[in-house]
């Protein structure tokens, strides 16, 4: 956390004065340009270096800079910028904080949380608080919450920095601090961390083991990251893209990534495949049919994919409450669309195709497959969510074969009913 | 912004106990029961209950409560309690503070910052400072930088509570004044805030008139949401869903929101649908066609999806640089799959329809239409992008109706051409 101070000059933080500096040798120089960018610069100043140049400007940073500054650039820089790199270079005190950290599973308040936070005992007075802070404040990644601990490092209480500062300096910290401290264990999954911090717009959150020792706090910053992510993983997994792939991802890592949804994909495009060929004689007759069938198997693939993503939008913001409701709601949707668009759609098409008929089945079909689209796009992610399934992974491959064999059903099936009431080909 | 202070009986929040209180007529009592609350809990509360009970409430509130709290709670609640109730009740000051708030453009930093800051003259000392934190800091929603202003209210610099701890009571403020302070206009977009705020780990951000006057301050929590609701937004757009509908949302609205991109894809329906009339010949000899076309089409379009999501991510985060590498590595990318899914599909075909060249014909038109893909997966966002339409709600459709088309005519051309290759129906 950073109240507002900037490179000086920007010339300081160019590539080519760091390297000059680098080949010069003057570490003590680039420590001091180092130390007072911001962190997300120097990050970036890191990230264009190459090979011995980016060894080099590491090793200064961290011998010259302190840990909390440190902290905050490797925070900053993408996990391909790997921990191992940066575990080789680093040496004694951050290092094993880097490595306790590691220790904790992935995803989990223990994983993202600093070590480095600013404690008190509850005997202190206010004074003495005041005075540590002069102190030792420095070394801290932030400070604006004192924590206040018992003996046994147990977290007892929290006191705000305004509080310290309109309190009389004698006060013992226990006698002002607020004791029922929101606080999460280091297990706690890192999306219920990041909500709590939001829900109740905390700037940290301690971070608490299995004996209610303090050994760390979750900071704002960080949890930003963490509902970023969320906010676009659901969305992106709805799409067959997993969070980790960017647009600088490698050719053979996205191949890796992408292939199994593909796949599986692959397998569900023989269900509509196989409902068609059942029909071929109705084709054989009449050829346009097989031109027709895509219209109700895109349109209802449309709605599945509107009525899919608000429903899982909504399971994961917890909004779901009513299935009834909802499934209602969305069906009364998915009929107003069936119906404007079929109407809009057959009449296009019994005027182009010269037959009232195949306008017909085709506004029928439409209007069931977007009925179909509106009831899987719904029950399939509430009932794979029950089934503990994550709903933003599995539903679209499962909704989407639902819209695909509904639509070439209903159409096909229809019209082999009429298939005499078709003009000749 | 709180520290840690929490309701001290959790029975003091229920609904029943405030509806008693109410009909009690007990406003002093509720009131403090209110303050003591987190807002997001009182605005919970507010949303429980119903018609007269919740304007009575709303106006204990208002009367017993810090504005700074009453603009917590109002912060926390859904904009459907609409502003306009609000306004009605609150009078004088507050109200005009919202006032002043909506005359600033949607989604500027002008309206989403608060006009509670704690800002200080230059010429002060520590000492005049702490002094004046000291009386005044309750009114604030968040006291954690001290911005600090000249003569005529212009932003000329910042200090942390923390320098203030530990700095010499005597010193003047544009002494240890941090000068280079990170400010933005009141016309600024609120996306861009909320980046530079998370990008410089910033716990707020102050918020200057044209005329470089301090006149808000736009805090952390307020970030986080426009950041979340930033990171969905897009990829909303993308499956045809406006950022506004939710699972609660009514059927007549929800059917108005949708009806639109629907609409528009109903359009592209047509196309795919035209390309395989024109081979109504080949499918009238060989009706097997009409089936297995919808394959190459439906993979096309699962490559095109997650080509665009990936694509329209990295153009949110602005990490688009080398349009030739990146659409060279989608192209690999969908070469690649289109093989593996290419082989593996016209095996199971070519055994299922008992035809080698079904099979051959499916394996070409699958890769051939998954670099369709690759291609306007890639191409069409970055053209809309330089065409200053948003790629997020435009590219879908144009692209789903290149792998369409795509799909279609890859397929039965080359069918047509061997088309006294496959078995006789």
């Amino acid at each position: 956390m950073e109240t507002g101070k900037r490179l000086t000059t920007n010339a300081g933080i160019t590539v080519g004065v760091v390297r000059k500096l680098l080949h010069r040798g003057a570490r003590g120089r680039l420590g001091r340009i180092l130390t007072k960018a911001y962190p997300v610069e120097v990050a970036r100043l890191l990230s264009t270096l190459k090979g011995s140049e980016r060894a080099q400007a590491f090793s200064i940073l961290l011998d010259e800079c302190e840990a909390a500054h440190v902290a905050s650039v490797l925070s900053e820089m993408s996990p391909a910028d790997s921990t191992a790199q940066v575990l080789a270079l680093m040496e004694a005190e951050p290092a094993a904080d880097v490595r306790e950290l590691l220790e904790h599973e992935e995803r989990t308040a223990g994983r993202i949380m600093t070590p480095n936070f600013f404690a008190l005992d509850e005997e202190m007075t206010i004074a003495e608080a005041v005075s540590a802070l002069q102190k030792r404040s420095e070394e801290y990644e932030m400070v604006f919450y004192l924590y206040v601990v018992d003996k046994r490092d147990h977290l007892v209480g929290v006191v705000s920095l305004r509080k310290l500062l309109t309190t009389h300096p004698s006060t013992q910290l226990k006698r002002i601090m607020v004791t029922d401290v929101i606080s999460v264990n280091t297990g706690a999954d890192q999306e219920g961390v990041a909500r709590l911090v939001a829900e109740y717009n905390l700037l940290a959150i301690p971070v608490v083991d299995d004996e209610d020792k303090l050994v760390g706090i979750v900071t704002v910053d960080d949890v930003i990251d963490v509902l970023q992510e969320e906010a676009a993983e659901d969305l992106l997994a709805l799409a067959g893209v997993t969070a980790e792939e960017r647009v600088t991802t490698s050719a053979a890592r996205s191949l890796r990534l992408r292939a199994p949804w593909l796949l599986l994909n692959l397998i569900t495009t023989f269900f509509p495949a196989f409902v068609i060929a059942q029909f071929d004689w109705a084709i054989s007759k009449y050829a346009v049919l097989a031109a027709i069938v895509t219209m109700p198997m895109g349109m209802g693939g449309n709605t599945a994919t509107q009525t899919l993503t608000v429903m899982i939008r909504g399971l994961a913001l917890n909004e779901v409450s009513s299935v009834r409701q909802i499934v209602l709601k969305q069906a009364i949707v998915g009929l107003g669309n069936g119906v404007i668009n079929g109407v809009i759609g057959s009449c296009a098409v019994a005027v182009f195709f010269k037959s009232f008929y195949l306008g017909l089945v085709l506004a029928c079909s439409m209007v069931i497959n977007m009925l179909v689209a509106a009831f899987a796009g719904t029950l399939i992610p509430i009932a794979l969510k029950k089934l503990k399934i994550d709903p933003a992974v599995a539903s679209s491959v499962f909704v989407t074969t639902f819209t695909d064999v509904g639509g070439s059903l209903s159409f096909l099936g229809i019209a082999s009913l009429l298939i005499n009431r078709f003009p000749h080909t």
